[in-house]
């Protein structure tokens, strides 16, 4: 291993690299990661100096408030490789962004520019072998901070640890995807987190998602938890629909995540002259549209899988099948999306940045 | 260290004690730990062979799923002396059942009693010197499980950790409490894990207290989050009101805890005579109670402060002072409760457990 310090990252190479023993074609999804990482601490007040190192385990103490009182957040973002060679970000800024807003949420604290955008543009150009060109191949990255100061009293830690993790990914095709609508659970109070990337948002859909799996469903539609009247989120995705030609999504709020790849959809399909409205839509809606034939296409919008088509829904134990479209407007918005993102299309938006 | 292997548990004692470095009158709550602790790891479908050794740090995955998902639960509970130098618990069945409760709802595996409850005792046993004699004096007991299976996919890890650790604890002493109805934020859904000790239902709850912090209230009573008419818990707490001499408390549901401290307070105050009253208290009420003059007293109740009386509440910028009590109901309970942990009063409800 060798050491670099720089006036703001010190650089510690690994002696050796892992990417030989990786299958980039038979990637599964978030579990390979690459040869280094970036961490920074909070200590005392401030920020440390990040540290670029090799990826490895690191040590926690039992007590470590992560465990107990569950302050953690994270981002999910993606960097592609053109035709050149060349690295690309998609909106960095806006997961920056966010990141911070989750870290005030979560009464932690905010992490600085230099650390995450600089840091992560440190930590590419290291790993940039691992990312490979055609559309299809991106990096997954993952910016996360966890609560690491000691002892289990319910008040905010101390002391954080901030980390950025790489992992190569192909895209991601979850098959054929039916969702069952909530009528009971559900992911997000009023008034509570769930407008913020924190873990807990997260865990707390396993276990409604495993009952929604055993009657079939690979996902559950949320809705909101006073009135279960209104669709909110999918998964662990925004979520579109298509009655006739207009394309209809939930306004982001307290229980809805501001989602990068939502808000660019939104913004590819006014361009495109599609009329799009955000506004709060009802189950009660999209069964009358499924009913009356209106309904044309359900579709879940996040980094990981871009856009994931929805092929019928279940609610009050009625399954309702979606038709068939030849002209999928979730497919064509995504080709639109990801054509920006690997440097296929002219990107007229100014949202991907060079590495 | 020596190691000592049985049927059931591994048994690696410290070589030597951190005891004599303890300063028992200045105790910071959950803070300090003792020699040993209980670790048992759940993989490949089973839980292996739990392991009794000393407190230490252990190495994690940047990528385990408690840091990104948040899968994580806990309890709260105490051990206690007797005057004989007898060790005691107090029910330990409720936290046993809580946890496995808890570990249902957020999609983890349900742990074995021999390894909860067992692995309990063998751990008092081998940290007994820990537990000083006298009201007042206890040590508080910390399950908790945490996911240690890797990679960032928004899925129920295959792999959890199991551990117990312990923490020598004074009388909790939080000083005058005023405390904020919540208005705007909640820390539970419908339909979400507020019953769950679940980590993130703790960490969420951070910032608006910080808040409150400023304004001076040391604590939050939170509202119901579809309407906020409804007080369901104060801080971390189950929370009961005196209106003349009746005691009134929120019934458990989804969005509140089911607290062994709560229970036993209704169970002792019911044998004693008080009229208890487990129904939806509206904030209406409580401030018309406290205009007309028959409010008296506001507790919280939880295994660490047991009861924590509040001398004023704030609702829509209006200050609400409680008056001064003779006979306060908060502090009868409290010390009927103790007592009864301690061994200092005839156990007639059979809650209390020799380990």
């Amino acid at each position: 291993m060798s050491t670099t310090q720089t006036n703001k990252f010190e650089i510690i190479k690994a002696s050796t690299s892992k990417i030989n023993e990786v299958d980039f074609e038979n990637l599964s999804f978030g579990s390979v990661f690459t040869d280094h990482l970036l961490e920074c601490d909070y200590t005392n007040g401030q920020w440390q100096k990040p540290v670029i190192k090799p990826y490895a385990p690191f040590l926690l103490d039992p007590s470590v408030r992560v465990f107990h009182y569950g302050q953690a957040i994270f981002e999910g973002m993606k960097a592609y490789k053109d035709d050149d060679e060349a690295l690309w970000l998609f909106r960095p800024d806006e997961n920056y962004k966010r990141f911070n807003n989750s870290a005030v949420r979560m009464a932690m604290p905010e992490v600085p520019e230099e650390v995450f955008i600089e840091g992560l543009n440190q930590l590419l150009q290291l790993d940039e072998a691992w990312v490979k060109k055609g559309k299809g191949n991106t990096l997954y990255i993952r910016p996360f901070m966890i609560a690491t100061g000691t002892g289990v009293i319910a008040s905010p830690s101390n002391d954080y640890k901030f980390m950025i993790i790489l992992s190569p990914a192909k895209s991601y095709y979850s098959g054929e995807v039916k969702v069952l609508i909530a009528e009971h659970y559900s992911r997000a109070a009023n008034g509570g987190i769930g407008a913020a990337k924190a873990a807990g948002n997260y865990g707390a859909q396993f276990y409604p998602t495993s009952l929604a799996n055993k009657e079939g469903f690979q996902q559950v539609i949320w809705t909101d938890d006073a009135t279960h009247t209104k669709l909110e989120e999918a998964g662990t995705m925004n979520v579109f629909f298509r009655i006739n030609d207009t394309l209809l999504t939930a306004p982001v709020s307290e229980r809805i995540l501001d989602g990068i790849t939502r808000k660019s959809l939104i913004d590819i399909a006014e361009k495109e002259g599609i009329d799009v409205q955000i506004r709060p839509v009802l189950v009660s809606e999209l069964v009358e549209a499924s009913k009356n034939g209106t309904l044309k296409e359900i579709f879940g919008a996040g980094t990981a899988a871009v856009v994931n088509p929805i092929v019928g829904f279940s609610y009050q134990d009625v399954y309702y099948e979606l038709p068939k479209t030849e002209d999928s407007m979730a497919l064509r918005l995504k080709d639109m999306l990801t054509n920006i993102q690997h440097k296929l299309a002219e990107d007229t938006f100014g949202w991907t940045v060079k590495v």
